[in-house]
């Protein structure tokens, strides 16, 4: 089956617009979250929206009814999807549980700060000491908590990692029961975050499949077309 | 002569098109800088570079040779004139401070962090405890340190502010030896960071200007005006 996957994928691109995802509703993450320090800093992730928002209209493209819930990004919402506009983790945990109740698919894209400023300063906080200290508290794990819904939709996480990236995201599959995690090394050269070129390598519990270095729309629909596969397996 | 600053300011802002700032060398900092935590996450401010990019725009058009040295921003650069890109508080600097020597004028208008993370993780830190603290060391003053220049050009500030605008403004320009500060209130709604729109109070060491609510170029306009007229007082 690891074959028959993989050479699936070298195929044209054009095999989502075959997919029919219509009555699917999905939800997508994308973009980082802001985490204020006061009312002018705050704590952010690398991350432009490209991927999710690429997700987003592959999945809409296909059929689907896709509500992207997306943190700060300066990129345009693609055609006939929702945006829900959110800034902080908090924020994104709160429409993501919301949403993804009453959705078949659910896709993390969003680099979701793990933590957020313990005590926000309502005034800018005075440059004076040499030194300060931030102190952090962890943010809820939005796709572990979306994962263990009663109403669980089809879950699919991503994994950004800079070292041993198979084992962190298997890690990750399992310990947040998640049905898919899509894995990138954002080390690599001129893929990732801010890049318009991506590669990810995709787990499910039983299969992995790579998808080799591609523009983000193509992956993307590759990606689509991979959940939409397992998600009707697993009906 | 404050009367007289502000009324010449409720001209048409097309004033600007017979300044003649030709032979003059304008650096302007512009945006947010960032501050990496690890590699995928960091430290930033609320800017859009709006500000600094209208007021680089509004020197060009006014005829000087104009460097801006920006932090990560999504709008173009301005026609006519050099972008140096940086990320870092450090990165920007170190570039302030070799241009700012052959400038007559420096305009400091960046949102730069005042701290930056002492110790940079080169991997990505793990999500792990349920606390965390980060250790933040202090940035070097940028504006300060170019005012302190044996060949100081005029140099301009700016205070964002969130409360007692006016007294932390004059308390900077004072202690950093600034020809001029440009202080906006940024707690204040449809205004500053983000914004198309502004307000200023500009001092010198002499006079207190009134820029009311505008868009950002007329602003600019009005603001290069100004400091033209005080760079050739006190030349």
């Amino acid at each position: 089956p690891l074959v028959s996957h993989v050479c699936q994928f070298f195929q044209p691109a054009s095999k989502t617009a075959q997919l029919d995802l219509s009555g699917q509703r999905w939800v997508i993450t994308a973009g980082p979250t802001r985490e204020a320090i006061d009312p002018v800093r705050y704590i952010s992730n690398h991350s432009s929206g490209k991927m999710g928002y690429a997700i987003a209209q592959a999945a809409q493209l296909a059929g689907a009814e896709v509500q992207i819930i997306s943190g700060p990004v300066s990129i345009g919402v693609p055609d006939g999807c929702k945006k829900i506009a959110v800034e902080s983790a908090l924020q994104m945990h709160q429409q993501a549980l919301e949403l993804a109740n009453k959705a078949d698919v659910f896709v993390a894209c969003a680099a979701v700060a793990d933590y957020r400023v313990s005590d926000v300063a309502t005034q800018k906080i005075k440059k004076s000491a040499d030194e300060m200290q931030l102190n952090l508290v962890k943010n809820p794990d939005i796709v572990a908590d979306v994962a263990a819904l009663p109403a669980k939709p089809f879950t699919v996480g991503f994994a950004a990692e800079t070292q041993d990236v198979a084992h962190y995201a298997l890690d990750k599959l399992k310990r947040k029961n998640l049905d898919m995690i899509a894995a990138n090394n954002v080390a690599l050269l001129g893929q990732g975050f801010n890049s318009d070129d991506n590669a990810l390598t995709v787990f499910s519990s039983k299969n992995k499949t790579e998808l080799p270095l591609a523009s983000k729309k193509i992956l993307a629909e590759q990606l689509v077309q991979l959940i939409s596969q397992h998600y009707i397996e697993k009906k």
